[in-house]
């Protein structure tokens, strides 16, 4: 584990981009994004991607352009094509016309096809908070997770996230995946000699198990609370990829696998202006007094703590922030370096 | 148990609603509600409400006036008070503005306060699909659900609904409550000597508990995925009732516990047309294959089938019609009889 200066390692994320052909503006938003995760714990999401978004360029898979192209719209909503561009470059470009959108008529919607893997779609929906607006993002991802009943691969992790501004507290941030738990923690568990939780996937046969290996040899995630985790992956889906046009299902490629093949992902970003619809010291009040309450009240058997969705991971970047440091597992360090001396 | 025509119980509830106050076509409304729950299997939000509501109305808790004021609007959103009427007549002229806004802009959002209990709030997402476009409903109610971390009752156990055209699947219509299971539930465990499952609920003492006995004894329900829903729970409440300007959280009357009361819930109600943003054939042609595929994946071990969300309620449905009739148990028969009688 390294800890390093958060300067130092974010001028050396955003200059492997603008070498990969980023303008510098957008070499900017992956340095941000990715930084942004690194610091909050949501590593999955940090610098572990530097090395495969710039494969995915390198092979031609993701264009470094990241311009959208309006396809069609009107006052309150667009629809994009994200011209095969990098995920978080177009959906936070995506955001900035949801915003706009809202500050003129109090919604705005964004919906891209022909983009990528967006990273932590927490991102821009917090960017909606920050402008004073509820945020709500959804994306659609290559099949992961079984639908209820199936032991197939058959929808998404698609992420879902939500944020609305909340006083004293900032932001409500509130970012996941459609599994129990991920994949990439499996792997983890796996490499560790750890049992997975009861819930989290089936076997090849289609039978619950708790053997990581069970999950390499053709097992499956399933969703989180059942049924009802299964119905929210199908309604991103729907919302963020039947709607814009972008690839559905079994159709969507897996970025990290296929990095020569564009993913043609679709994204869902809708901004709600406050302010427009209603008094906003008044929401603030009221939505600080609904955090108030639930921080107050007592504590379950074991429980570490009540947090309100977002306050761990702001607590994590914080401490990052104060030291000017942020910690980076060997391995991805190895990963930035390969991705540097790649030019 | 009952077997009863469908078109006389549907008269009889009608006529129950219009006797307690109701214009004839918001009595229809109330009627057509109950029963698509009913033949659906939903009884929690069937007949047995019917006395509850008509209680509430008695008691002046709700106006039977069931007429909706603009508060403010714009043409794609509108923030509406409720007036204190049924929630189900308030929810349905909700829906009504939103798919006419939708029509208009492509996106209609209609955001209430002063209004009550929903019901069923996948019935007015289902207006949406039906009317060619996505819907998306959301209510909050009175406090119910830990928060994660939390041994109280801290969060409603908010309804959430979307619903989208799926053409000769006629719709994909998803409708959950935030807990992992109803309280309904719990209760109809302990009278049958049932364990209640591993993480629906905490004790007292905020300890997990599989005894149906401690639920009543101050235990509280968990959310479904354990912090996936408690904050899906919280996305509710700020989306529904913090930007509507309904009560929050322990601000909410429990409706049916409190019927002299005015529960002042929120609603967002929110339509996006198809045909405005995007080729509707095609949208359909996508939609059916992602069914498609999903029902057609391999079975996991003691599945009974794979099903997409709204699909087995649908089933229920068609059968009572096909029928002509719908099973009411003997003690919701007796609750729709003392309704009649106490007029």
């Amino acid at each position: 584990m390294a800890v390093v200066n958060i300067k130092e390692i974010y001028n050396r994320v955003l200059k492997i981009f603008e070498k990969a052909g980023l303008a510098h503006e957008d070499a900017v938003v992956m340095a941000d994004v990715l930084t942004d995760a690194q610091m909050k714990g949501i590593t999955t999401h940090g610098y572990i991607r530097v090395k495969k978004y710039v494969d995915c360029i390198k092979s031609g898979g993701i264009k470094p352009a990241g311009e959208l192209r309006i396809e069609n719209e009107m006052p309150s909503w667009a629809r994009v094509d994200g011209q095969g561009g990098l995920g978080i470059v177009i959906a936070n470009k995506a955001a900035d016309i949801a915003i706009q959108k809202a500050k003129e008529t109090g919604v705005g919607i964004v919906n891209v096809y022909n983009s990528h893997h967006l990273g932590p779609a927490g991102y821009y929906a917090a960017k909606c908070a920050d402008a004073g607006m509820l945020g709500m993002v959804m994306s659609n991802g290559d099949v992961l997770v079984a639908a209820t009943g199936s032991r197939e691969k058959t929808i998404g992790n698609n992420p879902f996230a939500y944020a609305v501004p909340a006083g004293k507290y900032d932001k409500i941030l509130y970012d996941v995946a459609m599994s129990m738990g991920s994949d990439m923690k499996i792997i983890q568990m796996e490499q560790e000699g750890k049992q997975v939780p009861n819930g989290w996937m089936l076997d090849a046969k289609g039978s619950p198990s708790n053997n990581p290996s069970d999950y390499m040899a053709g097992g499956v995630l399933l969703p989180f609370g059942g049924y009802k985790g299964y119905g929210l992956a199908l309604m991103v889906e729907t919302f963020a990829a039947v709607l814009s046009g972008a690839a559905v299902t079994q159709n969507v490629h897996a970025w990290n696998s296929t990095p020569g093949t564009s993913g043609n992902v679709g994204h869902f970003i809708m901004a709600l202006d406050i302010a427009k619809m209603c008094d906003v010291n008044e929401y603030i009040k009221r939505t600080e007094s609904i955090i108030d309450e639930i921080k107050s009240s007592e504590k379950a058997e074991g429980a570490d703590g009540i947090f309100y969705p977002g306050e761990k991971e702001q607590i994590a970047k914080n401490a990052c922030l104060l030291a000017g440091t942020v910690e980076v597992v060997d391995s991805v360090m190895e990963l930035i370096k390969t991705a540097e001396a790649s030019f």
